[in-house]
């Protein structure tokens, strides 16, 4: 065992007595540290922003983009931003203690299934130091201990946070170890994390798709996977015009960074002469790449062939592969080649075509007649999410703070055996 | 890729198939094919016997014991057992496209969770050819696939029993491949399935301690861990003489070789001296070895000495840890240290201490004032259980057909965009 697995698993040990005296604190002790932490955010910002300073040199040294730097930088008036999503998520209903299922067995047990936290929970994720106290304020609120390993380029920044926040719950009844900084920044501390089966209760990667690849590998410990998101827009022959043009225009290119975003979109070739030209004319003068068929590429020259690899690729940027299809069976088909099982929508007016897509695709969210950037926790009044899960254990679509729970069963008799 | 690995590998990818067209199937369809099944074990109960008896053949000239044989052993009446069974699964309630949470958005998008199939489920089992037509039952029931790899001991009436059931599938809806044994019965069959990533959904080892801790050791495919219990039965200060020493017998006793059975009680201090003497007396007279700490010895020199190991051990045998406690945190201690997280329960009068247990002991199942044979599906209402997790991500506790489903949401709009 290296050191650096020696300290992440000392780390996750701390966790994990942590995690069991906050396991049953009550809500109001929960939000009371949750404030303290968002108080203390406020008035550490000026040491916060400087410690972001050593990460912006840094990041600037190796040669780093603006838009890297963007992202990466902290001001007082982020930092307060920070503070207000940390006393968003206080107020928030607690997730722990509430009763999913029940019932009074014929014997006279009574059986109640209750939702408990997870315990200690692993984040390992890339990128902005905001996703720090984010991610602590989600963890602590669903009663689990974190363990935060960030990024490297992030590293003052993310010190300094999580120092912040332990100082604040030291004078809560919060363990301060229920927040921790993973040790170290390197390829290891993040190996140790993964190796810590029975330490740690769950590991969630945020991030891209090889972080995220390399962990669901490599982990003994649980992971829920999240976010890539190779999402479908299918324009049904029956679909309303406007609508159709709407929403995959939306789809695409109202922010295209993000999972939700659609990658590539399927239009039935009974509406395609009537959808198609107003779509790639649009599409098409808000500066997005079409990757066509043939049929795509006689009506917009603009249009560059589709290859298989298009049908494949997460874009995350200005482009979009469009195909025409002859049947409702034939979009389904490509989807379920090709999907993350992210998001895909129909667009439709048949209430039959909404019907067999939305029980027949098998993706965390399915939409009818709205846009795929619907499916996050915030759209779907979550209040916050840790990510999106793309796996079918555990949790499927935005995680909120239910997500973030385990159950229980508690039986309670007055002297029944078998 | 070995011949195994690809064969093992092919099977999943037709029972993916399989899984999408059985996914959107009704209730009433499912049940038909469920009819079907079991009438047809019943009409070729003599083939399976037949095919039992090669089984039996191997057993006894590799000198296996009676008792294995009987595990081992299928009559007609058994096989008859085993349809009924399987008629029971076809009564229980589907589990697909019940609605777990659901609400219209401030924008009218409407939002429904609903529960859909896993998809691909792979379970690996040890023991009794009847788990064989069981889970083939549930999963069928919960829309999903069943990939089955049982031991090679009973290896000729899996295959019979497997290919009894496709053939009854074949003259219903559901495709015959929603049902397959994994080829060939040797370790590389268990781990082809283990790799199958992506192709299965879900892994459900089920058997002893070894075959478990392999598979989710070695599993990239998401795993259940099911089974291993260290039960422990905490007899407070403030506990009914009377009903603390039913259900510590009970919870020992009763059956030894499940895993709801008690491993270790605990004693109060403030009992010990008017509980200890009479339930060493029941315990010793049903043929139990107590394996005591000092104060218990003292009591009853049947008693053997507890090694640091007992308290670790699950013995599913006539044998008993048994320890004084000085406080109900001591007792909660001794069962964060030791426990395997399956069941725990507390005997006590006292309100306070049966919820600063049931708050605090962090196991699938916490039981006041009754036994911990409890924990079961079957005795739970579920009508059926694939198996008890241990595990805290996706089930906890007894598994019915809703922990065999994921969830997916569906999002109906009429045109909205972000």
């Amino acid at each position: 065992m290296s050191n650096t697995e020696r300290e992440v698993h000392d780390a996750a040990r701390r966790a994990k007595d942590a995690a069991a005296d906050l396991a049953p604190m009550s809500r109001a002790d929960k939000d009371e540290a949750l404030a303290a932490v968002a108080d203390a955010l406020v008035a550490e910002a000026a040491s916060i922003v400087a410690a972001n300073a050593e990460d912006l040199d840094r990041a600037r040294a190796a040669g780093e983009t603006e838009a890297y730097l963007d992202r990466l930088a902290l001001t007082e008036e982020r930092v307060s931003a920070v503070a207000d999503a940390v006393r968003a998520v206080a107020d928030l209903p607690d997730p722990v203690g509430e009763v999913v299922f029940g019932s009074t067995l014929p014997n006279g047990l009574e059986l109640r299934q209750i939702r408990v936290p997870l315990g200690v929970v692993g984040i390992i994720y890339e990128g902005r130091p905001n996703v720090t106290a984010d991610a602590a304020a989600l963890c602590l609120k669903s009663g689990n201990a974190a363990l935060l390993r960030g990024s490297s380029s992030a590293y003052s920044s993310n010190t300094r946070i999580v120092e912040v926040i332990r100082g604040a719950l030291e004078k809560t009844g919060v363990p301060a170890d229920a927040v921790q900084l993973v040790p170290g920044s390197g390829r290891d501390s993040a190996q140790a994390l993964m190796s810590a089966r029975g330490l740690v209760d769950v590991l969630i990667p945020r991030g891209g798709a090889n972080l995220i690849q390399a962990v669901v590998r490599d982990s003994t410990v649980p992971v829920i996977e999240t976010g890539a998101g190779n999402c479908h827009v299918y324009i049904d022959e029956h679909a309303d015009l406007d609508k159709a043009v709407a929403i995959a225009v939306n789809a695409k290119a109202q922010r295209v960074s993000v999972c939700n975003a659609a990658e590539t979109l399927l239009v039935h070739e009974g509406i395609a002469d009537r959808f198609l030209p107003r779509f790639l004319r649009e599409i098409g003068d808000l500066g997005v790449t079409v990757h066509g068929d043939d049929r795509v590429r006689a009506v917009d020259d603009r249009a560059v062939p589709a290859t298989e690899d298009d049908w494949a690729t997460e874009y995350l940027s200005m482009d979009l592969a469009v195909k025409v299809v002859g049947t409702l069976d034939e979009a389904m088909a490509h989807i379920r080649a090709y999907s993350t099982g992210h998001t895909e929508a129909i667009v439709t007016d048949s209430q039959a075509a909404a019907r067999r897509f939305t029980s027949r695709v098998d993706s965390a969210a399915v939409m009818v007649n709205a846009s795929t950037r619907f499916t996050d926790g915030g759209e779907f009044g979550f209040g916050a999410e840790i990510g999106i899960s793309t796996q079918k254990l555990h949790a499927r679509g935005p995680m909120g703070l239910r997500e973030m729970t385990s159950t229980k069963y508690i039986v309670t008799g007055d002297g029944q055996v078998r």
